[in-house]
């Protein structure tokens, strides 16, 4: 009588659909082979694998600021602030910030669930933040905390998305996070593509053209997906433009849902990162001129504190019915992990000129942000420099998107061992240097055109090698299947 | 040309008929009488808010246990483990285990993103931990951590729901995240009566009735929910109960969702818990028997860390193809918290005998669970001798769901306000004397019978303020409505 409780062919075909590409086949070879290292040292023609499929600089060495996590193990351990031995083993501004972070948990307690939108205190000094940096208000009521940007991406597509017919625009090449999300909510993804040719630029005449598009075929379009600065691609808008999508948001009544988890990851002098909401400001349009909720993350920036899961969305525009909808989801899971909330708030109020901590702080922030620019232009130009490779500018983020002609028979070659072209490279890749990258289609991009997003995230001592071993692996390539 | 790009009534409907009662209107408005009590002190008939409404420990005082809070410490800011003054500020053992910890975890990083079931050393031993507790082994591989219980049910639902015609067997009454998630992944929430004539207990005569019934209506019933020990209503399974509960599920090829979360939390000599996996393969049944997967956090037990969102699902019985799309799903979030993953480790494997801290933290453990059992009775005994109403034993878990036989006049008087009968009760008591608990209808109920639930929270001091309060408050209420 026992039926197959659940298969395959059972399952909701919304799982079934969606692809995340950043964890996906190359990722899984990659950890078979690293595996096969450990079992069998010497069996490969490399001894480590180097993950540069994923932006997680602390698996690749980077060390976490001091500062935070003396509060993190503070908060954690609140019996050491009575203790005398604390005051030599934890910087003064560190045992001051978790003495006032406690005080401003009820009952000081870190390890109850909290307000489902989080600490009210910590919301505070979150607003205070951005209030810092974008010289327009911000309100703590507008801030929900989540366990990094992920869950605030699933919970407004969640609510935006009824049917297929919703549509979300959506970059291309976009974070797989979008398309992933889309599909387990079963909406449509409607596609706008950035311009390679102009440094992934993005037009608002194409934006348009897709809508009008996507209205003729019966999508409700909802809402547009920006990433700044842009993931895979690494762009830093420019203010005009971001101003185009702003108006283009209120005209076409399309919420904006600004990806900001790069904000600070500006490699390049001559640009600087603006909030989507304090270029909505300073163009005078308020609450009810656009519907905005900016992502936030602690697992980017010079932190990158990707294990902590902490990060925040701020939503403006949305009438106090629909927040009450949001308030509700966000109470479904009760709230967001409160070490994660702490950090969140630590990122959004580092330390400043005066505080004990403030010299070393500022040392180790900017040692990483300064040797991430070095990485990304030694990068940037060894891909430039190899046959049939173009790479645009690393202006942000943590990647490069290279652009790799592929000749004719490695297409051939790809197509008869059934895997998308640059899938066939890169998984040649790690099988010769152990350097995992991610293929362009886990992304979109132009049809006919191949791409590899590669992290910019190994230490910088390594850099070189990884640099000869790509350059060596791409020359006997293109020898091998050169037209 | 704006349109208003986002109204309630162009929501996700799923969304909008998702409810979530724990922090519903009574929760709602008791934070605003708390604001009130901060802004007009004295103008209410009570002091403080006490919130009974939700299994919180530590917002109502409960301290954490030490030693788990020093490996968290340790793990957050390893730079201690390399200075002499550690030694006097933490346990030996404390200081073992987050060597062993960070030890186990890829280049020690607590900020990068792990594997995405978790790290794999941590998962071992929870293996280990379960392999225990059962006497049956466990396997790494087979365990998915989480950020809390909550987001494993809700990738389930997702898992398993398809459209409208999918059905969850679900308890009545049930935690309302299962009516939750059932109503935001779109499916139907098929009910099983838990009966309280008989102190809550399951009888499956009525599930076969209840699945024959669904079918008929063209449901396609996919898995049961069940909680044990129980939430809201406190009883603890007896073992010929859960055999009985596994052989229907085998024979009916439904998945079975053991929410196993107070596992630790048993109040009676006579009953013991035994989780769902130890009953299936002592009965011989293997993998290829039964679909199961049992839910566990680190929110509830002795230490209650609801504010660190740490927990585990534990998968088995599903083929490999459905297990690569669990994985699938758990990796677009990339991994759950790092803290989070480690504190579940610690209560599984919490220390020993022989261990420096084996003594003070068997005496917090002990001394928390014993104070529960004493606070279950008092509130126990003191609901039994109000008019009107009974109350189960609270045999586990942490909660208490007395019946509350209102009068007619009370059933009237809530219709005139347009409440339910249990929620215009418990907005009186909240109104009253500040305390917070949750009508029954938001957990379902017998048509026509109501209820409350009140957690055994709050420390045990208040407990006898809190008797008399509610008794009070009680006799003034049936005396008014009184037939």
């Amino acid at each position: 009588m026992a039926a197959p409780a659940v298969a395959v062919d059972n399952l909701n075909p919304k799982v079934l659909k969606c692809e995340y590409a950043v964890r996906g086949e190359v990722v899984m070879h990659a950890q078979r082979l690293q595996q096969q290292l450990q079992t069998q040292p010497g069996s490969l023609p490399f001894d480590e694998i180097l993950y540069c499929n994923i932006g997680n600089p602390q698996s690749l060495g980077q060390q976490p600021i001091t500062f935070f996590r003396e509060v993190l193990a503070l908060c954690d351990h609140p019996c050491l602030l009575e203790r005398e031995e604390t005051k030599s083993l934890f910087s003064a501004d560190a045992i001051s910030r978790a003495t006032n972070i406690l005080a401003s948990i009820p009952g000081r307690a870190t390890g109850a669930y909290s307000h489902s939108q989080g600490i009210k205190g910590l919301r505070d000094a979150i607003a205070a933040g951005i209030t810092a940096r974008d010289g327009f208000p911000a309100n703590a009521d507008d801030i929900f905390l989540t366990d990094g940007a992920s869950p605030g991406v699933h919970m407004m597509m969640q609510l935006l998305i009824r049917n297929e017919k919703d549509g979300i625009f959506c970059p291309i090449p976009q974070y797989p996070l979008y398309s992933a999300s889309i599909a387990l909510h079963g909406g449509a993804l409607v596609p706008y593509y950035l311009d390679e040719s102009t440094g992934w630029g993005l037009e608002v005449s194409d934006l348009k053209k897709q809508l009008e598009d996507a209205r003729s075929k019966g999508i409700d379009v909802r809402a547009l997906v920006v990433i700044n600065p842009g993931n895979p691609t690494g762009q830093v808008l420019a203010e005009e433009n971001q101003r185009d999508i702003v108006k283009f948001c209120k005209n076409e009544g399309l919420v904006l849902l600004a990806d900001e988890v790069y904000q600070e990851n500006i490699y390049v002098d001559n640009k600087k990162f603006n909030s989507f909401k304090k270029i909505a400001r300073s163009m005078g349009y308020n609450e009810e001129d656009l519907t905005l909720v900016s992502f936030q993350s602690v697992s980017k920036g010079y932190y990158g504190e990707c294990g902590k899961r902490g990060g925040y969305m701020e939503i403006t525009g949305f009438s106090a019915p629909v927040r009450e909808q949001i308030y509700k989801v966000a109470s479904v899971n009760l709230c967001s992990n409160i070490t994660g909330q702490i950090l969140a708030s630590l990122v959004m109020n580092a330390p400043k000129v005066g505080d004990a901590s403030y010299a070393s702080y500022k040392a180790e922030k900017d040692g990483i942000l300064q040797s991430l620019a070095r990485r990304a232009k030694a990068l940037e130009d060894a891909f430039n420099n190899l046959e049939g490779i173009t790479c645009n500018k690393a202006e942000g983020a943590m990647y490069l998107f290279p652009q790799i002609r592929l000749p004719r028979k490695a297409i051939e070659a790809a197509k008869a061992a059934k895997k998308a072209p640059d899938a066939f490279y890169a998984l040649r890749l790690l099988e010769t240097t152990g350097i995992v990258v991610v293929p362009g289609s886990g992304f979109g991009q132009v049809p006919g055109t191949w791409h590899i997003r590669c992290t910019i995230l190994p230490q910088e001592e390594k850099i070189p090698a990884i640099i000869s071993h790509f350059k060596a692996f791409h020359e006997s390539f293109m020898a091998k299947y050169r037209d």
